[in-house]
């Protein structure tokens, strides 16, 4: 299928940046090129009008109706080892895309979703779960069929827990509702959602014609321009304000609109680590990531000594606080996310968060130019290379900033590399992929593949730990499948690193494979073997140049050697004991 | 870990047996050595009371406590690669050894097990899931921890639907009551249960003495007597009987008394696909696997011109059924389980089953001879090899045969090599997994590895697609890491295969790794490919020899060559319609 569709699609930045904003760009007509609309073929309709051109999945019998369906669409369908890569890959796609998709098989694909969706849930990554599923014909003796659980609720029960909406595709006269009303709620809560399509109802017909409903939400106009009249004066008055946008700046298409208003007020800004590539981190007025101890210490002293912090689209997770090291005054702070609007300590309800960044950016407020000290800045590092020195993690994390680029798109998984990560200079914007907040072991591999099926100009640096790459490696597959590049470096430190930290154990060691020999197994890519400085920088450049196939970097590094950042919260912790 | 724990246990097959009808093995008192127990030290004892002696997991910070507790036990902790490995180990452990057991993190861990524990919910394998969770004290203000998904409820609701008994140790007033309550439930009903330790109620003590209570349930008396009088009469009166000894006669410890029943009166018995080796397949009384037109025709058409079929512990499932070609006249059948007696149209309630079979076997019929035709019996294949004749999946399947033995067992994947194995000769009984009912992809690598932790006496042949194998083929590594033998059979035909049949497409094409390479990446083992006869004799006689460590055998076979029972099915199919 690859083959026969083209997947070049090389977006434009701005063009990238609008689409994340999901809305449908055409509006679907009860007709399907004159033909009455299906079920299958009015929600693949759908998918395309909320300009979604992949999908990932694996078929399996309940399924393989609407996969005959999807192959003679415009839609590519992604075929990946795994089920739950499958649901990562679609995360990371509407990481970039603003929505994505995946399509399985009943229970035993749906069921292997779980935690990815989870995970998506948890980040809001707008992901749509499609599940085959049973005919209905075929479950009014209740039989046992193969992949039933306990009953044929079983699965969607499931999926209420983890999603913002479920529906099941059983009826002609609600179909076509139900799946406005969930892709509605996919896009508005930049959340998971989940359908169930039983095989025998693909092919079913509309009986009535069906106009979806685009009525947009709006938000209270009082509480609005209570909470604007508020801010402004708030933002006015402050001598040392500061923003800390995080993630749903991005997901919600409101980078540029943060950014003018930035500008205009001259307020400098940081990041969190989930939100981290948000912003530029090469634009003037960015601090750096604020994340208590984790983060650097003159961002996180600038910060908590403002009078004013705005913070837009910010969870206030455990690790974006830098495992609560942060201290930030709700008295001084404006609060703005899709869930909630807290001044100081009042609530506002029923304004929308895109509502507010937009009309924020419109009050008239007099610009105060203020100086930012120049050492709260980032501050580039001498960078040299000691060849017969082994790698450490500080060295490896400064050797992957130096090849940081426009192109290239950095996902990070779980543990030192995330944490290390936070030091890394992102200078194009949204650049920067990682399960910082839900933090499951194995994101990033099936993520990136993802991200680069949805920009395929993007070359993926991946940072992954042993133990994660143990999870997940085999992804690699398909990018290989599909002649991606990504530079893959496992961070290979012979266990669960962070976890040495809390309670040590052999069960924290786990087999030292050759990473870099999963090559020989899936049958191409370039694999390398890193110990020292010299060959750290050798496999680097050989890998760089290595731009039509994948590359693997294993990086030997010490059981109990971390990163600078690492240091810093444990430094930081260790003093407050 | 492995290093320091002894794992010989070549228990003796009697033992084995006993130890499937699970109960506690000792009374736990309200002490722990002298000390009070705690919540984490009372579940670690029930676990051994039950005779558990090893569990499956991956730690992350919310389990790392009660990781160290279990560090300090005599419970084996067997690490994996992958948590919903994992859960499969646990699965073929608990298939084998009775009871098995999984601890892992929150949600990123526990959501990561939905598929393999839904699958041990709907073949009954009694699956213990233990599951790390934030701390009572850190949930007070509902802060966004990591790994945290809607709400501190959400992975026990996702359990909620998945297992037979849910409980959440927060509490040492109930929290003792709680496991007795589940670990009972577990045995009782062969299903999996849910037991979440917040982190700071591993090390609470117990507040009151706790004794568990060990009653056990009992039948209704006057149900059970009327039930087995009218069982007598039927089977008395018949002239053609039979048994088709079903999956739940091994989960219940039943064999020997089903087996002796069946001597008694001269029986002969068939099992079905799930159920396959429950019974001793070179029994004199034993015809084969009745699965409707998946089986053998002679089969099929002495059980289907039976006048009294007994099933004993058999699901009516649509694979144990061949996809609905089976035909059995409810009129003419005992069908009794775990769930349900039903004797002709009329239903029996509150019959245990194993009171029904113990008792049957006591009631007093005359002793009937009945001849078995010769012919119905499985017989022996003249096995030839054409050394440069390319493998089929029929003769595949024949050099399998060659090498079982009492020492073997076989796991066989999803797919052809489930239907395939259905001609299989396994004379040993409880030596053929399978997940035949729930077919979940991926199961029978994990699922080998849990088999010989149980039993380090097996030998595991392991039957696998190659999907199957791009699933979960890396938990070899654990079984290398512990010096176990498997033998990896990989049916290499390029994609889904049984797909093909339902719908063609190039979904169903997969990569062609080199799955002999695996050993490479993980670091050890023999790698054997193999395209003609000739190769797979030599192949297999090399990997018998190699004893001390595993080997993977890459078979490649024509995408569309299936095995005969999959050809018996089409024909069969394209027949009726």
């Amino acid at each position: 299928m690859a083959a026969r569709k083209s997947i070049s699609k090389s977006k434009s930045d701005s063009n990238q940046s609008r689409s994340l904003n999901k809305l449908p760009t055409k509006r679907a007509s009860g007709k399907n090129n004159g033909k009455v609309h299906t079920i299958g073929s009015y929600l693949i309709q759908r998918l395309e009008d909320y300009g979604l051109s992949d999908l990932f999945g694996i078929p399996g019998d309940f399924v393989l109706q609407f996969y005959g369906m999807l192959e003679e669409s415009p839609i590519r369908v992604i075929g990946t080892t795994r089920e739950d890569n499958a649901g990562y890959a679609a995360d990371g796609y509407a990481r970039v895309n603003g929505l994505g998709a995946v399509c399985v098989t009943y229970c035993v694909g749906g069921l292997s979703l779980c935690n990815s969706i989870a995970g998506a849930y948890a980040e809001k990554s707008p992901v749509i779960v499609i599940s085959g599923a049973p005919g209905m014909s075929e479950r009014e003796t209740d039989p046992l069929l193969h992949h039933r659980v306990k009953d044929f609720h079983t699965q969607r029960d499931v999926f209420e827990k983890i999603t913002v909406a479920t529906a099941l595709l059983d009826d002609p006269i609600t179909a076509f509702q139900e799946i406005d009303r969930c892709l509605e709620a996919c896009v508005k809560y930049k959340r998971p959602v989940y359908l169930e399509l039983p095989r025998d109802c693909v092919h079913k017909e509309a009986v009535i014609p069906h106009i979806p409903n685009d009525k947009q939400p709006t938000s209270n106009k009082h509480a609005l321009r209570e909470s604007l009249v508020e801010a402004a004066e708030l933002i006015q008055a402050a001598k040392k304000p500061v923003i800390i946008a995080g993630v749903e700046v991005h997901r919600f298409g409101l980078r540029e609109e943060v950014l003018k208003f930035a500008e205009k007020h001259k307020i400098p800004m940081c990041a969190t680590i989930l939100g981290k590539s948000v912003v530029s981190e090469s634009h003037p007025l960015y601090l750096g990531v604020y994340e208590g101890a984790m983060g650097r210490n003159e961002v996180q002293r600038y910060v908590e000594d403002s009078d004013c912090v705005i913070l837009l689209g910010t969870f206030m997770t455990d690790i974006n606080l830098g495992i609560y090291t942060a201290h930030l005054d709700p008295g001084k702070c404006i609060y703005a996310t899709s869930e909630k609007l807290r001044i100081s300590y009042h609530h506002f309800h029923d304004v929308i968060f895109s509502d507010f960044v937009h009309e924020l950016g419109k009050q008239k407020m007099k610009v105060v130019v203020r100086k930012i000290p120049e050492k709260v800045r980032p501050h580039a590092v001498d960078y040299v290379v000691k060849p017969t020195k082994l790698v450490t993690t500080k060295h490896l994390f400064e050797s992957i900033n130096q090849i940081l680029s426009d192109e290239t798109v950095v996902v990070t998984d779980v543990g030192d590399c995330l944490f290390g990560a936070v030091d890394l200079m992102i200078s194009t914007h949204t650049k920067f992929l990682s399960p910082a907040y839900y933090t499951s072991m194995g994101f990033a591999i099936p993520a990136s593949l993802g991200a680069q099926v949805a920009n395929q100009d993007l070359r993926p640096i991946v940072l992954v730990g042993d133990g994660a790459f143990q999870m997940t490696c085999l992804e690699l597959s398909t990018a290989l499948k599909l002649g991606f590049n990504p530079i893959v470096i496992v961070l290979n430190n012979k266990g669960y690193t962070t976890e040495r930290f809390l309670q040590e154990g052999p069960f924290n060691d786990i087999p030292d494979w050759k990473y870099h020999n999963i090559t020989d197994l899936i049958g191409g890519g370039w694999g390398f073997e890193v110990s020292t400085e010299g060959d750290l920088e050798k496999a680097i450049k050989a890998a760089l140049a290595n731009k039509d196939s994948l590359s693997v970097i294993n990086v030997h590094l010490e059981p109990t050697d971390v990163s600078p950042a690492l240091t810093r919260l444990a430094d930081k912790m260790s003093k407050s004991l």
